[in-house]
């Protein structure tokens, strides 16, 4: 049984999912020693290994067969669970949810050591069409509030297989930090009449100190208050509220975009964790409001480098040991 | 210098330290491979490697001298610093405060291996008194909104340094998790009329699923939501608003407690990185509400034993591998 549990004191969700603390580790020591495995469930050839696939990109082959350039398919040690019922309580003091939602894991590519940067941008641009096929038809069901597309790359950075891939989760709940986004852009645009990001990326362009780099549909920035060393945003120069809105012509330069900044940000820290998450705006029961108006979709990077502590963690509130506009300086020198 | 930067859209503070960036790391593998090393700026004898101390129990000897059960002095690579200037800037994009404010080490005993839960409840007691003095100095300044009283156990709970330490930090704002508590708190009491620890306490301790164990003056809890497995919460039976405000007796109660909980944690699973802190109603300037009232101090235990990953940190969601009745039932078996 998995159960979504609120702490009222924190307001704040956590999913209780004790059978995922099943699932096999098969890192020893860093990121690049992970041994090319027979029996990596992610590699092609090994596909009887996995839940059977939602979604492929196909040179060839039958579904659950090689031939895929991408593949996705249930996670097999679920956080969230679409058999599970989405009941709702609420209590004073205990307020759950049913452990209700999908928890997906995106392969980016057959090679157990092909990752992300490593791609041609016309392979990144697949792995995009595999997160907006996925988001768009996780999103449609009325239960689902939020579909949250992530990456794990290195232990240090929560992964558990080296074989590079992302995951996607559709959850019953609008995750903390992104209901919490929301509401702030809400309240600059009902303050100011004009869009956070919108204004952000004016005054970064300007000024420059926190800019890595731009192009024709997204610029790359250190963000002022950056949580931690090296933490980047790609932030789309056109206001859309929501990821899934992209056009082909932005997808197409998110990929390039994507495979530079990595490639920026391993020239400068060599191989490195980290996790990248897309920002968007939440599902459909939301587009009653004005969402469009106030919110702008973005990818956020976080290198893994340093180790949260009892301060975050009693806090919220994160050190940060690098000034953002020297890593930004920095990884705009190591740009390929 | 260092800065306090907020994300706007976050609502979220960020300390930027870049200075921090040089400390030194004597951690190689894990957590019982420190060796005891002569420069140990911890250990007893290498008090000159520190910075002064600004608090000590002493059974003999000069400040800065050997003869010191409890020592405290400011973090030789600071997050914050009394000499910075508290300037507040706020600008519609962008909005900072200097980093004035504090960083304190307490060291918890002379020993380089003596653990808390090694050591007896009177010499735990001793480090129980040096934080309620360091934090009763360093609340009194008008520019210090928060006290933050927390311990990092392990590299992989962010420990820098083996020797067993504390840590105090004294912030010119109100962590953002700690301000979330009190605000949802004091709508707890604003509807019910009572305290949610209280009731929460109350509840618990009828149920016993999530009950650890209790005493005359503490309860320790499972927590309904824990985001991490076998977080636990030690809660005084007597409702205080404040840290500060522990009777004698209660601060007796205290040391024997969080020997116990530490060492059935210990019991159960072997050696651990862990955090604790303390979560209390902050400075003398909210006085004028009834923070008295509603909120309620506590003691917060969190195991590192999983790694927060891609989706907590896009969220602030945690995903538990843990039931928490299950952890209770556990560390209830393993007490000493």
């Amino acid at each position: 049984m998995i159960q979504i549990r609120k702490s009222i004191a924190k307001d704040r969700w956590t999913i209780i999912a004790p059978a995922r603390g099943n699932r096999p580790f098969d890192f020893s020591h860093d990121l690049e020693d992970g041994v090319v495995r027979e029996d990596c469930p992610f590699c092609e050839g090994n596909e009887e290994k996995t839940p059977p696939e939602v979604f492929a990109i196909r040179e060839g082959g039958k579904p659950d067969g090689k031939g895929w350039k991408v593949r996705i398919f249930p996670n097999k040690y679920p956080a969230l669970d679409d058999e599970e019922v989405p009941y709702r309580i609420e209590e004073d003091l205990f307020e759950s949810i049913g452990g209700f939602g999908s928890h997906e894991v995106v392969v980016e590519s057959p090679g157990h050591h092909t990752n992300l940067e490593d791609m041609a941008p016309e392979e990144i641009e697949l792995v995009l069409d595999g997160y907006l096929a996925r988001y768009r038809d996780l999103i449609s069901d009325p239960e689902i509030k939020y579909v949250s597309i992530f990456k794990n790359r290195g232990k240090q950075a929560g992964a558990s297989l080296t074989h590079p891939h992302s995951q996607i989760m559709a959850t019953p709940f609008v995750p903390e930090l992104q209901m919490r986004e929301l509401d702030n852009t809400r309240n600059y645009f009902e303050r100011m009449g004009e869009c956070y990001y919108c204004n952000l990326l004016e005054s970064e362009l300007s000024a420059e100190s926190r800019l890595v780099f731009e192009n024709e549909d997204f610029a790359v920035l250190s963000p002022y208050a950056a949580i931690s060393p090296f933490e980047l945003h790609i932030i789309p120069k056109t206001h859309r509220c929501s990821f899934e809105e992209v056009s082909e012509e932005e997808k197409r330069t998110l990929a390039g975009t994507l495979k530079r900044t990595l490639t920026g940000m391993k020239n400068e820290l060599g191989v490195f964790p980290y996790n990248y998450f897309i920002h968007t705006a939440p599902g459909p029961e939301r587009a009653g409001n004005n969402t469009k108006s106030y919110y702008h979709w973005h990818l956020e990077i976080i290198p893994r480098l340093t180790n949260p502590a009892g301060f975050e963690w009693a806090g919220g509130n994160f050190i940060n040991v690098v000034q953002p506009e020297e890593a930004a300086k920095r990884i705009r020198r190591a740009l390929p």
